[in-house]
């Protein structure tokens, strides 16, 4: 594993999802999965798709929303979202080349989720590999004046990680793109 | 007239529309209106509503988005949305008492407005007028790599608009709000 050097300004893909009020009613439901790339805090491009809650669609619906992009890294705002739809880091790694850092305001509990996932699923076991093979989880301070952040990282050191969340840590401790990701899906719950 | 006095930063929301590959297909057609509330280049929130393509709802669309927020300029992208929607910029000023800019890549031709919506609308009268008492046509060059803009304005002075449009000109021409409100309501045309 090789970190790559930064280029003059970190180029990120933060996601995030509508809360569960934002939801489309419709049966199955689903939500909104939105993508934001910035350049450092600057936003140049918003994604988005609709995702089925409790589905297991995001991984490839996140894969094109960043088809063609020259990311340094996919900065995911957790790595369930709709409620257990997972993101898989380790196919975004390995079908784009791109790192993905899993951005955690809470400290994950991996016991609780085990529980969650066989409580509500025939097919736990291939939900829960994918949150087992993210390592270990890491905790910094990233913003002076809030409280610390938790993350995972595939394809790259959590050296590597945490000088991006540094850095991208501008407004609050919230990697900026994440934070800008969730707004928006918020908002358009305003619609719906 | 009183130009009201900057705080620390520049409180503005900037509205812009969805284009028209936008459009959701229904009868009468709708597309989104998008607004973006930004402390100078930082989001801090976003709106959405759906508009009436050629209908004239935009302007109650937009009193409803704006409402509560303690804003030193409403910027708009344009002065028609959905087509030939028009927001009154006099409304808004008089209702919220908040100055709003009317914000133009390209230079207004009111002629050729006026023959199309002569065309198009039996109450042309009415959207006529609101375009007609929006007074002079500014000329700036916000940007120094960028082409000029251009821009009218109600509730506050040229120089005062001035001043908002060259420090909101961070990343090109466009001011901030507006530019990040386009790229939302393109971005909403992946999921449509």
């Amino acid at each position: 594993m090789t970190d790559k050097i930064f280029e003059r300004d970190i180029h990120t893909f933060g996601v995030e999802d509508g809360s569960f009020k934002t939801f489309v009613r419709l049966k199955p439901s689903f939500t909104f999965l939105c993508g934001v790339e910035t350049v450092m805090e600057k936003i140049v491009n918003v994604k988005l798709r609709i995702i089925e809650v409790d589905g297991f669609d995001a991984t490839d619906k996140l894969l094109s929303m960043i088809d063609g992009m020259n990311l340094n890294a996919v900065i995911l705002g957790g790595i369930t979202f709709a409620g257990f739809n997972i993101i898989n880091p380790n196919k975004i790694l390995n079908d784009m080349g791109i790192p993905v850092i899993v951005y955690s305001g809470n400290q994950p509990n991996n016991e609780k989720m085990l529980m969650a996932l066989k409580k509500h699923f025939n097919d736990w076991k291939i939900r829960w590999d994918i949150i087992k093979n993210l390592g270990s989880v890491y905790i910094i301070k990233p913003h002076p004046f809030e409280r610390p952040i938790f993350f995972e990282v595939v394809g790259a050191s959590p050296e590597w990680a945490k000088t991006i969340l540094h850095r991208l840590a501008i407004i609050s401790r919230i990697p900026e793109p994440v934070r800008i990701a969730g707004i928006i899906a918020r908002g358009l719950s305003s619609i719906f």
